[in-house]
């Protein structure tokens, strides 16, 4: 490890200056116990960034948070769970508006400085008569504790809370950055689908701040796939409040290397822990292409052989089968020699020149048995990288998948 | 039907001229009865065409093949299945000559007016001990049968035989075309894949055919998918003998459409069956995309839909799940605007300008239940249309893909 931080406990409460708070709504069920609603806000003004899902058909909170971002910097976010708010009109905009104006009222903040996100079933109208009449509670409930609250609160499939803090000094000032998210749900039953939320309290400008995001989500988010389908909610937001006392971070400034390699860390463990906590996923592997042509070259052979149906079944099955992922890199549309492909499987010989390796099949096999390895396909076409970070594909995403949902 | 052909028996050996044979090596299995190499050729000089996988990894035979075709046409084709010859290297090239080049001396042809194709298993060596000292008893079986022989010995994991012939009048004259297809291995182990021969007694230029199959195959084999993934040994290949005694066929003559109308037919039938036939497959969904702004548009769309994992597992499930639909729609990076979106499911509605449609569930589920439907999404963005054929995903095909194979 070339830079030095710490893991600590917590999430988007770990960072100072950060209050959090959940409630229960029962947004999808209204006799269910857990929590539905969370709350995050900072106690000081905020940079902020996000990124949203590049899906043309949009969840209405993603419209109304980036229309929020053009006009300035967001001080909070209220984010539930159970309710997509996606395919639900101009009645959907004006429910994630009302979500943020009760926000902002309660705090005495502008509506335009609330984030909104949803995640849940897609099509159904937020239930606002069980949601709103919660938030003066959300607020009063609002406290300094490590934020698990928040990161419960917004599960919906999900085994488990997905939290990463960490501190690190940055100029003699001691930085923290705290996140949570939830996936899951991108492989569920119209779910929709992956949220992620940063807070820091790092001093950075709003410029800085969504450059190196965008460079962090590049990295990590964007790298993981565990089927293939982008949801209508996917959103990305960060907080940053200055609290540390370090001099602001600029895109030019020395720090900028530093906070993006800790940013990017964060950002990669949550991305790898939406994949290893995928619903029915039994097998977390990384897929490592070196040597290509261009960068582009490589994250397309990356994303053919970690989008495969066929190579996936085979990973599920423990079956190291080389075939399968060179005909993924084949169909590519990569520029890719055959005869130069080699496939190393938890680094033992699979294929050497495009064809099959004198390595004895079982140890092949040994290493697809296990539930995380490595997959590098050398293109020896160049000097580029790509890395990215897959499931299987189960019977049981199938049966979980094929079967249609109470909500229906 | 705005043109008039009648449905005849039989496939490849159909048309007039055409003579066929099948015999048993034990190409996968010495010990195995089944047909294995399969011969067509045609008494008379033939225009020839092909078209082939883009898929960057290609088989030897594919190789050869192409070779062959740009040297001249082709009078004969020899085809395999058991062992896909591919990641062979060097040595598989020179087999796939070597089976060119046997057939061929038999014969009395060149070397070069033999085509050759291949299906089966990846990455292991032909077996032409078994397979080369076969081929005089292929070649002395030729006879005018119907061609079922070569359709059955063509087949892998197929449950059964795919063919399909008719007969029509061009400018008086009699003519007949007659195809088999093998698929299904498509989406089975290693195996590669789609192969299709066509035959007909029709005079047309070479240039005429080329130009034919290429319009007829973007109709069909390229519209359908069971799990996206393309074989390194897809096939298409058709032999025009002129025997029926009608003046040539050339791209501009009246009868050149006519022609393209049956050979489009003979086509899209053999491409439906390879869908239908799809090993575990229970569904047969044709997905229609309607008014969207341009031709290209509406397939990006229609791939979308057809290719998400989410979409085929609900509709094994018997789930109208339009959600999952519209956010495939909207992740396919067509232009398209949400709320101008209607998808009708069996020609009822599910979702109108985007929002959830007042047809009750439980017309839609009947819909679903039913094991051939049609989605029809209307993008109302313009006039381009597109369709496409595809599968659904079920448990039975990761259970089929996800175990190992005797031949590791």
């Amino acid at each position: 490890m070339d830079f030095a931080f710490t893991r600590i406990k917590g999430g988007v409460g770990a960072p100072q200056g950060f209050l959090t708070s959940a409630v229960t709504c029962g947004i999808k069920n209204p006799a269910a116990t857990r929590l539905d609603l969370a709350l995050v806000v900072s106690e000081d003004a905020c940079a902020s960034a996000g990124t949203f899902t590049t899906n043309r058909v949009k969840a209405a909170p993603v419209k109304v948070s980036q229309a929020h971002l053009r006009q300035g910097d967001l001080r909070a976010i209220i984010a539930n769970s159970g309710n997509a708010n996606a395919c639900t009109g101009v009645q959907g905009v004006h429910d994630a508006k009302t979500m943020c104006a009760a926000v902002a009222k309660a705090l005495g903040l502008k509506r335009t400085e609330i984030g909104v996100c949803s995640t849940g079933v897609i099509g159904l109208p937020m239930p606002m008569m069980r949601l709103e009449p919660k938030i003066p509670e959300l607020v009063a409930g609002l406290s300094l504790k490590n934020g698990g609250d928040f990161a419960a609160a917004i599960l919906t499939s999900d085994t488990c809370a997905k939290e990463v803090a960490i501190t690190l000094d940055i100029d003699g000032h001691r930085v923290r950055i705290g996140g949570c998210v939830k996936g899951a749900g991108m492989i569920s039953p119209s779910m929709a689908t992956m949220l992620c939320f940063i807070t820091t309290d790092a001093s950075i400008s709003s410029a800085a701040l969504r450059q190196v995001v965008l460079e962090c989500v590049e990295e990590s988010f964007n790298r993981i796939t565990i089927d293939g389908d982008m949801s209508t909610n996917d959103t990305v937001l960060a907080l940053a409040n200055g609290r540390s006392g370090m001099p602001p971070i600029r895109r030019k400034s020395p720090a900028y290397k530093q906070f993006r390699q800790a940013l990017g860390y964060v950002m990669l463990e949550l991305a790898k822990a939406v994949v290893r906590d995928g619903e029915r996923v039994t097998k977390f592997v990384t897929v490592e292409v070196k040597d290509a042509r261009t960068y582009l070259d490589a994250k397309k052979v990356a994303e053919a052989v970690c989008k495969s149906a066929l190579v996936k079944s085979s990973w599920n099955g423990g079956d190291p089968n080389w075939g399968r992922i060179i005909h993924a890199v084949g169909y590519s549309r990569a520029r890719i020699v055959e005869g130069f492909v080699d496939i190393h499987i938890g680094g033992k010989a699979a294929c050497l020149g495009g064809l099959q390796a004198p390595t004895p099949m079982d140890e092949l096999r040994a290493v697809v048995a296990q539930p995380e390895f490595t997959i590098t396909i050398s293109l020896n076409q160049g000097s580029a990288d790509y890395a990215m970070y897959a499931s299987d594909l189960s019977r049981e995403y199938i049966e979980f998948n094929r079967s249609e949902y109470s909500y229906w």
